[in-house]
C-alpha cells in the first residue's frame, strides 16, 4: 500500500509492505497550497505513478488534503474517535490511476459549553502511536504551528485543544514591534528559552509578558540574540501553563520543536517523553489495514 | 505656551493661555516615522511657526519624539514618578526658531524580580488626569496598540504594566489564519464582543481561545461578521483577567477604544469610568508651568 501525509505545505509518500514496513519514501514541496486548479490527481500521479505502475493499488492519505481547500472534503469524525470511528468516516476520491485512493477525516471535539476544536492529520499520527501508548489514559502533545493537546483513553481520542503558539510566535518574531530587537539568525539560547518559560508562571498574563521582550531589551536586560528564544519560551510556557498536565507528556512531532517542548517540560518539572515522529506512517497503515474493501 | 503630543504616527499641537485653556489646536500626519533625516526642527517650525511668530516662546512636548527614534532621547524617569520627577528629567533640544523647546521623559518601572516596563507619552496623560483622580490610590488603564495599566498613588505613578493587546489583535486579524474568516468591514457586534470577553474567563488559555475563533467558524458557531469583535473581546478579556482590577478602572484614551474596554468591564462586573481623552494637554501645561526657567 501507499501512505500519503499531504499537508498545507508538504507532501510525503511512503510505500509500505503488508506489515507496514517502509520500503521507499518520498518528500516534495507539493503541499495543497501549491496545487493549481484542483489538479490533485495529476500531482499524486506525478509523485508516485511509478509505484502504482509497479503494482500498488491502495493509497491512503491524511492531512489537509481532506479539507475544504484540498482534494475533497472528508467531514470530521467526532470525539471520542479511535481507529474504528475514523476508518468509517474515510472517503474515496475519483482518481485517473489504477488505484483506490482514500482520505482520512479530521476529528472535531465539542465541549459541554458549546465550543469546538478541530484537527486534521494529527489524529492519524496519534493512531500510529497507540501501540507505544498502550492501554489506559494518556496525554499527547503535538507541537506545531497550531499545537494540539489530546487526551487518549483506551485507544480513542476523547478530547483535545489547539493552541496557536507556533503561528503567534512566527508573526511576533517577524512582523511585530518585537521583530526590531530579535536576531532571527541567532543560535539556540537555552538559558533565554528557560527564562522565558519560567516567566510564564508569573501572573500578569501573556499579553504583558510579550511586551516585556521589548522592555527588557530597552532596559539592557535582554540581548537581540537571546530575545527570540526568550519569546519562544514565554509562548510555550503559557501553552503549558494553560494545559497544566498532571501526567506524562507524550511529545509527538518534529525533533527540533519537540526538543523545545521537552526542555520547557523539564524547566517546569513535568515528565515528558518523545514518541516516534513518523507515527503517521503507522497510523495510515492501520487505517488501510482495517479500512480496505474486503 | 505650546503643548505638543508627538507620537509615532501623529503630531498634535495646542496653543494654550496661561491658565492652560486651549486657544488653538492643530493635528497633522507628521508622526516621527514620517520625518526624514532628523528634520524635527523644520517639521515643528512648519507646523507652528506662525504661533511662534505671534510671540509664543515655550514649547513642551511628550511622546515618542523623546525616544531613540525621535528628536533627542529623553532618558526615562523611574517610578515612583510624579510631576516633580518628570519635570526634573525633561530635556531641552536645539531649535532654530525663537523658542525654548523641551521634551518630557518616558517612565520606566522595575519590578522586584528584575523585569522592566516602559511608557512614553502616557505619563503625561496621567499627569493631566491627576486633578480628576484626586488623592489616594487609583488604577488607570490607557487602551491602545500597547495598552498601559498604571497604579497612581498620591499623584505619582508607582507601577505599571503594558499589554500588547492592540498590536496582537491587528496582526491576528489581518495576517494570521484567522484573517481568512474575519470580515474586517463588519459593524461592531456587541454580543460577539461580550461573548469573547466571557470566554477569557475559562481556563484553557489565550493561545487556545485564539484558535477557537477559527474552529468555532468551522463548526458554524461563529460568523465572519462576528469573528473580529469576538477576537477583540477574547484579547481584551485576557488583558482584564491578568490585571484583575479590584477597584474602579479609570479609562484614559480615545473614545472608541475606551468604549470597548468599558463594555468589557461591564461584562465582567468591574466598575469603570472615562477620563478626559485630551488629558495630555493638561499634563503638558502642568509640566510647562512647573518646569519653566524662573
Amino acid at each position: 500500500m501507499i501512505a500519503v501525509d499531504w499537508g498545507t505545505s508538504s507532501f510525503r509518500a511512503y510505500r509500505l509492505d503488508a506489515a507496514g514496513k517502509v520500503l521507499e519514501r518520498r518528500e516534495a514541496a507539493a503541499g495543497i497550497l501549491t496545487v493549481r486548479d484542483g489538479a490533485f490527481g495529476a500531482t499524486l500521479l506525478a509523485q508516485i505513478g511509478d509505484w502504482l505502475g509497479a503494482g500498488e493499488s491502495s493509497v491512503v492519505m491524511s492531512g489537509m488534503i481532506g479539507s475544504r481547500q484540498g482534494w475533497k472534503e472528508a467531514p470530521y469524525a467526532f470525539t471520542p474517535a479511535g481507529v474504528d470511528e475514523i476508518t468509517k468516516a474515510m472517503i474515496t476520491v475519483s482518481f485517473e490511476g489504477q488505484a483506490e485512493v482514500r482520505i482520512a477525516p479530521g476529528v472535531m471535539h465539542r465541549t459541554a459549553d458549546g465550543f469546538h476544536d478541530v484537527m486534521r492529520g494529527e489524529e492519524t499520527q496519534i493512531l500510529g502511536a497507540l501501540d507505544t501508548l498502550g492501554a489506559g489514559n494518556h496525554r499527547v502533545c503535538l507541537p506545531g504551528t497550531h499545537s494540539k493537546w489530546a487526551m487518549v483513553q483506551s485507544g480513542r481520542i476523547t478530547a483535545f485543544r489547539t493552541h496557536m503558539t507556533g503561528e503567534v510566535f512566527a508573526l511576533l518574531r517577524s512582523q511585530s514591534i518585537l521583530a526590531r530587537t530579535i536576531d532571527p539568525d541567532a543560535a539556540f539560547d537555552e538559558d533565554a528559552f528557560r527564562t522565558g518559560v519560567m516567566r510564564s508562571r508569573e501572573g500578569s498574563g501573556l499579553l504583558h509578558h510579550l511586551f516585556e521582550v521589548r522592555s527588557q531589551y530597552l532596559a539592557d536586560a535582554l540581548t537581540q540574540s537571546a530575545s527570540g528564544d526568550y519569546l519562544s519560551g514565554v509562548l510555550i510556557g503559557h501553552e503549558l501553563r494553560a494545559e497544566a498536565p498532571d501526567s506524562l507528556v507524550n511529545l509527538l512531532g518534529s525533533s527540533a520543536l519537540s526538543d523545545r517542548y521537552a526542555t520547557a517540560c523539564d524547566a517546569l518539572g513535568l515528565p515528558s517523553r518523545r514518541l516516534d515522529p513518523d507515527a503517521v506512517v503507522a497510523g495510515l497503515h492501520r487505517l488501510a489495514s482495517l479500512g480496505s474493501t474486503p
